[in-house]
């Protein structure tokens, strides 16, 4: 594998065309490969139905290519022209309550509309026949930020007609249906397949396994879009790989599912924004502002090398400020430089900036780029550069090595516990990044693995956190596995219907796990319920029986972790120190090497290397490690935003 | 009266055929003797229009008839299924926002269609054809929870034009209408009745006499609706009573008024989800949250034996964690038994659990039962178990006994002030709640009575608080009345029309109480106001010009407390502890006997045993009482959940 | 100009004919003067279409006359009778979630309806002619309150044609449509101006050019339509003064552009509910809310003497309790008289209480009015009398004293920021109100500015904070100014089309200010960044790249106060404290002089008077100024709620 590069967003369209040619010279200066263009360009593409002029772009790529610079080309499906929706009225989708979404920002369309799809399909035709053959052309994005303003769920007519074909597909009988939703349970039950409504608007919430239905549907019609485009793409040209930019923590399909129909996967990191909206506590808002949570970039990092089965970009990198955040605070410096070392510790091929130059115009003028709005270099420009030559100097090439813990993360399992939190906050993911941070404290390489997982060879601990309902590959994964083995709250709790499985979660054989959850404490987060030694619980705790061994147990004597051979129960949501508890048992059970890190630095291995980011606001003083041979940038004295990479000794 | 029974709810439809005998055995052995089924079986019953099928239900009943189990029959009208709604499209009620409320969950009909209604009275003849005269059966109950869901009010086409029937019946003309509501007062006087609007959606707030009276539009249509149903099941059994299953805090519809076409009322007591999604304090509902609150249960069963007209029972009472609120805790170990036995100790007949066996499937999936889904017993098969061996030990049976206390609770009041609060949260039930609980902590007991009572004699205390508009009933008995009389703030503050009396609030003569309320003080809840000895009063205040003796005064100087003879006029929201300082006052002054009751414990008296609980998370230590004769049930040391029951040395 | 004058709002329709007569002897004797009528009455003037009764008001008119009295005459199209819903069923307006809002309270009509604003001329024009002679008329008003409850923006098919039209006559061209609005930016280019949508119900948000586009249009319309009725009250009495009377703190219409067809602006002031609704901090609400926040009216007086080009009016005042606010509070003893002296000292030339009597009916019930609803004297109509007596003993006429400091409010601003907060609750209001209150804690009069202003001569210094764009006016009113100017966070950091200037914000020649803002740190609320010397940063800083001389930094080393001759820039949120210190920076500079007031106390000049009330809820001393020469009322101890004013030694 090459080594990591750099890239950047650039929209041709919005400058004059005499500003493109020092616009690329300045690119290759500060050291960028990669240029993404054309995806939000339809209306100057096609100006009125037919109109095409594709010209301007290929003049832009031109340029670009003359300054050794390879495109990404993006289809430009996200933002249909007006007079799209001038020809199908029916393709805007239709919110949750009932209204009809309108034109004037993007992504103004309905992923059941076929209609539209077939529009797309026409366009990213006519694009690859125009563009396809360019020699600067390197790679292909479909659309842009699939999901993203809450786009995956329409309840359209079209919606409701392409749900009720899917159901009539999976179940074969309407009675079938009613049987796996359990819809005898109030009269709910249907004659015919045309009589099943979408699942709002509701007096009360309906079957979970409806609403459930619903979701696995409309991510289906998300893969489906993208399919039609990667198969026009890819019979145009072979050779370039086809990469589509999911966004952070945008769980409403299901991204694993979608690649199968991409070649690489990418996702836009805006650690910034990202914690702004999240669900941190104020303090870590408060500490982080201006570097983002420490662990939840990495793990999407990590997610993504999943995702895309190995290969992935960051496609928008956040250089400065954004705009779409109720607060939007300035980045520390040097934290342009330090997210895209990370990212390349992870595994990227590319960190692509978004974008080159802040718009003065229109929705994200607030959003900074390499260049101010007046073409003066923004501070990421020159963090790019640095960039650009410290990895050079460096030589990392390679892949992200092989973690010897891995995390299992679920898309149908987020969608399973907002249907029916029963303990209000109760989510896959945040369970699933608690058991990932505090492995991460450690310095410990960490793989993301998907729930089609068919085998946990190599690993030392895997942990299963929060998973809804097990698949065959899961439970064929978990028979065979010879590590040791973390299974955290309300796995297979239900069946993929959604109902109780007949022998209670979670739902394992008893040679494996001999418990049953009987039954759930649902606790106000403003409560903690003591556990003797160390730690706490809080949210969420089962009432279990079982002959298990008990490890752990609360203050009132209830189980919290038990184990069989190498297999563990962890049957409540713990507090950040239980949960470390936990994971600080394992380790010491299986033995595995563990740095000291200090706070707020982190660190992943890479092709040999080893790098550190300090998130914290402060200086840190690293302690070599007994693998490391010296360190090839920076040392060991972090300050705040620092990075510092160092060789291993074990390294090739 | 027959001694206090057990009852259960069951769902035949749910289960196979062949576990039916085992399932009634196994009900027979707890002590169960009722059994409610039916009510959401509509589509299993009438699979397609006019498809009648009652023979399985017919089995379901012979297979418990057979174990000596009395059948409490539902009629299905909560859960028409969806051909009802192909056949009435518009049957389905309008949210206040004007969207239609769909299919595929419950409660989905609107009161108002009057082609619904219809359907419902031949689904209830046929059934009362089909097993009216099954031996088993014991009881009608008619639908499921009126209002649940917010399904009394719709604001629907048909629900505008019963509105306009209703109105043009009950002013004669448009005239007298505009004057009732002050029309003049915004250029809002009608011409015609069918000019007339539903209150929602408005530019503004409606008149306050609008909102009033489209509330008491709504409220007639659901005793309407039941007594179409109450009418039927009494022609083909007149010697079997009628029930339905309220719900508790649910005040939109007047629960005294429907139950004139009932012969017992019934309520569904889930005491920790209640706890949960009230307006209780946090720290009450972190100290109570695996208990519920100590006094809200026992108000309601106070309540429903007011509207009982005496007769009453639990129709489905919480028997471990429930799936509905935000988080829903699992019960304290021995509850489930003492909310039983606080139920019969205030008078219930039958405490029904909900339900027999936890449904692994659709909405209820996390709702417990006597069953785990795996058919073993819960922890509340054997408390219901103790609970029945326990009635037959103890002897209990009569009613419950008369207080020599009574608050007047009255719905009317409710809309009243939330349609009109001028202090937000200014509610009537809040007001009503913190005197009864006043009183309730020094062990008296207490009875709710309605806004149409017409005499108070036999009371040695009567408070109305916060009532809105006297009635000709209610002056007579407050004129009538030798007790003492405590009317709470902004009682009579308003007519029948919803205007301010010509004589302002409390708009009673000067003869009984020589008072004027001037204006109000409305304050926000972060303050309170010192009030002269101790106590304070927060959210209302009223400036008022008396001749009456001023009893308490606030640091300010306004009156508080005045009194003229045995009337007690408290013109102010009172912070817990003034209330407690009132009632305490008037305990003192009438010489009422009290009882020295531990925190967190209660306690009732029925034909001649006291029935003490404990509330609290610890054990408590009760004073023998100087009328008791000794325990015949625990003793004086209560552990957490625990029940004991005195014998009344007065008893008969 | 001549002495103040007190007024009352009155509806005959409301009361008995036989009351009129004692109700107008009862205003004489208070000494009110002004009665304004009419503005609600239309469906007493028009029962049904065409059926015109004026000769009732006539009468009314006729007996206030006879006691001396002087009407003002509302228009009363804020209230259209339910027929003519009937006749316009469109001109009900369309909320932003696409919902008509229906009859049944006021302002049930769309500004955009061309229909409804011709049945406003029809209805102006026959009052007109029906009472304009009269002798008792002494003014108009137009309509009620213009945007209250959210009419300003309405959503329907009127709104989107008119809009259109609107854009076209703007843009002439699409093209230039598409370029000032940036709409490359997402293919968002339109390709006529039928297909523009209304921004609302958008995917994402619109372009901020197309919402402060929509604002503009819908501003203009209310203007338009206050133009119809302004025209003809002036074609029938040219010499009556033409009144509307605005809401405080509302800002979604330009109140200086409707004042272009208005003679006297007019604004309704009710202190408590205002301090309830605002976003002040919760323990100021609680510390003054029986007296309102000490500088919020104060702001409002010399806003709307700026909208009325001088002339002014209180139009309703509050006399006790409103009804409105989630908390009504009781003002302290002495408020009514305290608003009314505040008021005058800022150059009211009428105050009138809103209302004579309390209704006992209809929404308003529970609003208090100088006489309680059984015609009983309430707390306000003694302190009306009391101010009566006062004004005509203190011989206080002339006009509200120029001030030395003036402070510029744009409404567009208020626009800008709501659509583009960057950091969320970023307003222009807030920093104009915050710099107001610092110069105002020392005694200093203040002008409000609009951003008309074409010169600053005659003022010391002019404030100039968080205004979005600069027009042509405002650029020579800078560049002429000799005083000290102080230009606040944000300021010119768009052009009017709402980009980011060429030259960035704040957009002034170098030799002017050579400062440009090269990005924003936008700060979660909770947060501070403390200031060097004293004072802190909160929500929003700038990073600035400047030439100019740096007064103060952050602790950080950002500049916050830079300045360039007199020219000073405040390139951050400051804290209440940070403000006082550079609002005290100026004044040292500018040798101003001050008073010392004590905390709550406030004052302001006119006519060689200065007025001091007292805002705390405790007695207050005043030290007297050196250019007082005495106390004609009051005296140096001020009570709570107390007035006092001296007369200035340099008086004429």
């Amino acid at each position: 594998m090459t080594s990591p590069a750099l890239g950047v967003c650039y929209y041709p369209e919005h400058w004059p065309e005499d500003v493109w040619e020092s616009d690329a010279a300045r690119m290759a200066e500060v050291g960028i490969q990669w240029v993404r263009i054309g995806e939000f360009a339809w209306s100057r593409l096609e100006a009125t139905p037919g109109n095409l002029t594709f010209d301007w772009i290929i003049r832009a790529m031109d340029v670009l290519g003359r300054h050794g610079l390879k495109v990404v080309f993006g289809t430009p499906t996200a933002t249909p022209p007006r007079w799209m929706v001038d020809k199908h009225p029916d393709m805007l989708a239709v919110d949750i309550n009932g209204r009809r979404r309108g034109f004037g920002s993007r992504r103004h369309y309905d992923f059941s509309h076929l209609g539209y799809r077939e529009e797309c399909a026409r366009i990213t035709r006519l694009l690859a026949d125009a563009v396809g053959s360019h020699p600067a052309l390197g790679a292909w994005q479909t659309d842009n930020e699939y999901g993203c303003h809450d786009t995956t769920y329409s309840y359209s007519p079209a919606a409701k007609e392409g749900f009720q074909r899917w159901l009539a597909e999976k179940y074969g009988s309407v009675e079938a249906l009613n049987q796996a939703w359990g819809n005898v349970f109030w009269s709910m039950e249907y004659n015919r397949f045309d009589q099943v409504e979408l699942p709002n608007l509701l007096v009360e919430k309906p079957t979970p396994a409806h609403a459930l239905d619903f979701r696995r549907y409309s991510s289906d019609q998300v893969s489906a879009f993208n399919k039609v485009q990667y198969d026009i793409l890819k019979a145009k040209r072979p050779d370039l790989p086809v990469i589509h930019n999911f966004m952070s923590r945008y769980t409403d399909f299901d991204h694993y599912d979608l690649a199968e129909t991409l070649d690489i996967a990418s996702w836009d990191s805006y650690p910034l924004g990202h914690l702004a909206v999240s669900d941190e506590p104020d303090e870590v808002k408060r500490q982080y502002r201006r570097q983002g949570e420490p662990d939840n970039t990495a793990f999407h990092h990590d997610l993504y090398r999943a995702v895309g089965h190995g290969r992935w970009w960051i496609m928008e990198q956040q250089p400065g400020p954004v705009n779409w955040a109720d607060f939007n605070p300035d980045p520390l410096p040097g934290m342009a430089r330090l997210w895209a070392w990370e990212a390349f510790s992870h595994g990227a091929e590319v960190v692509t900036y978004f974008r080159w130059r802040q718009a003065p115009f229109a929705q994200e003028q607030m959003h900074a780029g390499l260049l101010r709005p007046d073409s003066e270099p923004a501070p990421a420009y020159h963090e790019a550069m640095e960039v650009a030559e410290e990895i050079k100097a460096v030589g990392m090439a390679g892949t992200a090595t092989k973690g010897r813990v891995a995390v299992v993360f679920d898309y149908q399992s987020e969608w399973a516990w907002e249907v029916q939190p029963q303990a209000k906050g109760f989510t896959h993911g945040a369970h699933v990044r608690a058991v990932y941070s505090a492995f991460r404290k450690h310095g410990i390489d960490i793989d993301v693995l998907p729930p089609s997982t068919k085998s946990f060879a190599g690993y030392d601990i895997v942990a299963i956190p929060a998973l809804f309902a097990w698949n065959d590959d899961l439970r064929t994964a978990i028979a065979d596995f010879e590590g040791h083995l973390l299974i955290g709250p309300r796995s297979g709790s239900k069946t993929q219907d959604f109902s109780i499985p007949s022998r209670l979660g979670p739902d394992l054989p008893s040679n494996q796990l001999d418990l049953k959850v009987m039954r759930v404490d649902s606790i106000d987060p403003s409560l903690e319920v003591e556990v003797k030694g160390s730690g706490g619980v809080h949210l969420w705790r089962e009432r279990i029986e079982t002959k298990a061994n008990v490890v752990i147990e609360d203050a009132e004597g209830w189980p919290v972790l038990v184990n069989q051979g190498k297999l563990y129960y962890l049957g409540a949501s713990g507090t950040k120190a239980l949960v470390q508890r936990v994971v600080d048992y394992l380790i010491e059970e299986v033995d595995l090497p563990i740095l000291a890190l200090p706070a707020g630095v982190r660190c992943r291995t890479r092709d040999g290397f080893r790098v550190y980011v300090n998130y914290g606001s402060g200086r840190a003083t690293l302690t070599q490690a007994k693998d490391e041979a010296g360190y090839v940038l920076g040392g060991a004295e972090l300050p705040a935003a620092g990075v510092t990479v160092a060789r291993l000794a074990t390294a090739g």
